[in-house]
């Protein structure tokens, strides 16, 4: 056993690379700066790309292109720069050009606490952009699963070819943990389906069996088209809206169909609870403690740790929810992934707590409100 | 009578001028740029200000501002316009910088169809933000609308100091309907409450009958201090999490507690009527017309047009909806607001329909909706 | 008499208004800023326009749109703003487009010292655009010349369409001095010569009289062709050598033709002397110093202070050095100007004294190298 | 013998690479684009970087960031991009950080005609940024001299820690011609001499023997102190006016007392003429076509070709002009570079010939110039 102490940026950053990422750019930004730090110190020695741009815009744009280019990349920022990353989220989405975004979440809005961590952009990471169509959200409660979920967050871009995002939180991006970094079971590392170069090429034309395009890298022997504008299969500019309306239905249906794939949790269930605790990201480290001390008491609870946010895991909930009287959504916000439960499980008794405060959410105050909620 | 031939865009510069608005910054962008031009046909000539930035950034920038310095101000824009604007946005919203913003929506996600239109930045509106605070967002049906919610967006950007969107379409924007301006029944002007220049001020302290502060200019005598950052009533950045929680639990409140007066909706009760159909925006003019052609047959329809969208009116769709076994829900988008309407209505027969292909829906399709969806 | 006590910017936003300026845009720099401030004061009140741009490619965009559309536009700042408008001094060059900028030079090269004082950019206003076309550089010595040759600057700049230079210096900029604004002899104020709004109409066609085309104002009802690249008469792109070299020499003799017109100079004769000083800006305070207490001595010197540097008044130096044995120029930089005199008044006995290290040149050493030089 | 077939830009990149360049970035422009693509198909099979950066200032930045690592560095642009480049080649000069700059003028003022050639940035390179202090402008005849002029601004750029031009222009940059790259005489490799890591270290300190100070790479484990601002030896910022003046004096005297180290040219004496014609650039080759002809005729002319344009190599024009009754200058602009001449041969009788207006300056036309001009 080898231990490592290590702050969930640089996991997220030795996922990257053992994911294959050998492209990373980004501007400074507290608390992301240390990805791009760590990125900084594996990337140049193994022959890849790091560098800030001029600002968000230009870092990201940075990102498109090697992406395009056919490397794996990824950008990491904070609430203000994902703001700044919205226009080309939305073209990175629409053109199909693989990402890995990591907002390591800080206490908004604007400028906020730069120190403080938060959870405030929960809505803003599926939302933060024109049309609507989904994009895949992971994340992680503690070091090991930076880790784990940004390496499945760069099989699942290349899978899909979609920004795919690492939702963090300064007290997760910035603290150190050890971990045994050999014993970890890694995923296997996928790399996106490529065109077969010498046939006629589409490059946004599903496959028979699989609504993601095959991929050639632009810059190369065969001419590829990209457009921000809607576009056919060819990649031509157009406003049909036949070939509109198919291509935002197969925009939506390569992600959703394949939901249950990806829909990573954890569940810890309590002999004869009543109530079931649901919450996500450095939060549930306090749930796993108040679940713990509440088990031998009058109020017994169960557990779920959602490390998917996006598309919602809809089966996973009912499934979950399934019996509980009562459920308890527990946020580091002002009340924001606990709509799309309500949504989901509702009409049931669903209890919300939710602080935006800078401070992390106690075990003590999971355990009065599932007492008292 | 005297009727005039008028766009949506026209319409909404009518408005902001009725209203107050003396100052417009814009950067242009299809659908969105003849409320530039229609604002610049006005403003100079009545000693205001209207002028284009280096790009979105600075021209959200300019707007704001000039409302910090006691300005009522306007911008507009279309999606991929809205992505730039997101970072100040956030700074309105946590400044408490009245300001309204109109989105001029086209068809997305990026670029997409610059000359068609959709309803693809609903969830956007409320979200493209960190944080995830509450804005207000308002959607007008027609030209008319765009007068009178205009004038609201403002009073209510001066009245709660916060962004206002009003929620328009392409379809909306650059159509022109006649309208008898002289006949509306305009909403009193209302501005914002200036503080007492000669007593102690904090910016940022709430008056006892109200969480809204009392505004005075920057560059005046008084010092005013603003930051981007969290802070306390005087201004002064913080990090203390009771002054964080108490300015934040008043931004949610001071919107959330009075969102019974702006609730704006239209609604049409069909006697024997099982199905609510719920739209807003320039599909509410084609279910008008499929509810209308409804009423003698076997599938009567209510119908509700929403007019306020943010907030979402849960009191208004919970009162709207009693007694009706299905809700058929219509937007010009792939989803969006019927998430809301499940949210709150479910576990009702929710049935949605949807398109984003740049064609505007047709009454028969809402007829086929609600007589077989 | 009525004295004000004025700084040197102040009184260059005096002449600009009374020149008719009704149009300023700048970005703040150490020791422009002031300029600024001080129109802020004037424009609004009288129905003009100050704005701070993005930036200073902004703030001059913005002052090149409106001297386009008719105003007068002033912009200011110092070297490093300079080097940021570059591009677009050349795009008003070519394009003959009327425009008075400030450069209140500070020690450089680079940032500096942002709070010292120097005569660094006397070549760089020359030379600092691609094509190497003539502009017109006037250099104040003191807060007289500040408000008569910013006048004189806005003349030149209608009369001649092109940009003209006010070159300070932090020294002059930012130090107030008495002035008795009352008694000024100001030049009567000239304004650009408008074409004939019914007739057919070239914007860059020399009148039959003069060099200079006339001007018509974009946004009116006459369509005026505007373009950065080359362009003949009507405005339109051309690559004919023909007509690029006729229009280059227009450029050029509209200004050199004329040169006599505006030769600003002081010239005091001294009886015996065989020493011609010749200085400019605020070094010519200490000149004229060092000169008076040269008189009664060994080595009496005449003074010739230039207030016209660029183009070169090869005529007066000619003229004024007539019959001198000896030249001693005097600049606040390490050799700039002497290169001209040396160019023209070659093979004279020339001796150079410069400093620049923020320090103003005192008269003792002007009189030192006057006498052992 | 193996010929290449080759454009200037191609051979400025194969003599930037030759002479250990492994770092370029850059924006594209007409006619300098080339130079970026011949680097991009070099640098990164090499380990080494290039890229393209969100516009002009954003590429120069990278270069200078990367020259401060301890890279050699290049960007090439024309004369719209050497204007954006202006406020940081400044920089680049006060802070002494090694870096080779293309300049592939074109047809101006402003972005004229983009794709004819022109001379017109002669003294823009020298004055174009703030306080005037000396460059280095080297100026290559054809494709053998764009190699070797180019490796020879890697070294002077290393050797005195300064900016180095190469001002070429589109007549060389994209005409083609073929070369024996194998049998040229390429200059041996200079590279920066650096400082004892482990002695105390002043980045800014001259050493013993010579003006320029040692250098120590950013990011290495020593600590080194970069401003913008005057600074002393140690980096720290000052305004004192001794380390200032003794820092400028430095900063001339590492160049031009070296001068004679590096004044490149090129002469043909013809017995018995009474006339020297001198010229730089593409327009060489026509002048050596004109005086062949001349030779054997009424009119015997000898050729001076300027390689070292900028500091101007006065000893160098004295010496060769010595005994020639009559100098003609011949320039692709409106007359530049002679006024250094007329500064340092006047009062000789000097006859200037010059055109920028797209077309090549022809060996007959300098026939004629120097028969009857």
């Amino acid at each position: 056993m080898a231990l490592t102490l290590m702050e969930g940026n640089e996991a997220i950053a030795w996922g990257a690379f053992a994911a294959g990422c050998r492209f990373f750019a980004g501007y400074p930004i507290t608390p992301a700066t240390t990805v791009y730090n760590a990125m900084l110190r594996r990337l140049p020695p193994a022959g890849g790309v790091c560098l800030q741009g001029e600002d968000e815009i230009a870092s990201i744009g940075f990102c498109l292109g090697a992406s395009m280019a056919g490397q794996k990349v990824m950008t990491a920022t904070s609430g203000p720069g994902i703001s700044l990353y919205s226009d080309q989220i939305s073209f990175a989405l629409g053109s199909e050009i693989p990402i890995v975004i990591v907002d390591d979440q800080r206490l908004g809005p604007s400028t906020g606490s730069a120190t403080r961590g938060a959870d405030g952009d929960i809505q803003f990471l599926q939302w933060g952009k024109s049309g609507g169509l989904p994009v895949i959200v992971l994340a992680p409660v503690d070091v090991r699963d930076c880790v784990i979920l940004t390496m499945q967050a760069f099989n699942l871009a290349e899978r899909f070819r979609c920004p795919v995002f690492v939702a963090t939180n300064k007290e997760i991006a910035m603290t150190r943990e050890t971990i045994d970094l050999e014993t970890l079971d890694l995923p296997a590392v996928e790399t996106r389906t490529l065109a077969d170069p010498d046939a006629p090429f589409q490059p946004f034309a599903a496959r028979s069996a699989a609504p993601v395009p095959a991929f050639l890298p632009i810059g190369g022997e065969r001419l590829v088209r990209q457009t921000s504008s809607t576009h056919g299969p060819d990649g031509y500019i157009t406003t049909d809206p036949e070939l509109i309306a198919a291509s935002q239905e197969r925009l939506v249906q390569k992600i959703m169909a394949s939901l249950d794939d990806f829909t990573y949790y954890e569940s810890e269930e309590t002999p004869g609870a009543q109530t079931l605790v649901i919450t996500y990201g450095v939060t549930a480290r306090a749930a796993r403690d108040a679940v713990a001390r509440l088990a031998a008491g009058a109020c017994p609870a169960s557990l779920l740790v959602l490390k998917t946010l996006w598309p919602v895991p809809d089966k996973l909930l009912q499934a979950t929810a399934e019996g509980y009287a009562r459920i308890v959504v527990i946020e580091m916000n002002l009340g924001q992934y606990v709509r799309e439960i309500e949504r989901i499980l509702a009409p049931r008794d669903i209890v919300f707590y939710g602080q935006m405060n800078g401070d992390l959410i106690r075990p003590q105050k999971i355990q009065e409100v599932v007492a008292h909620g």
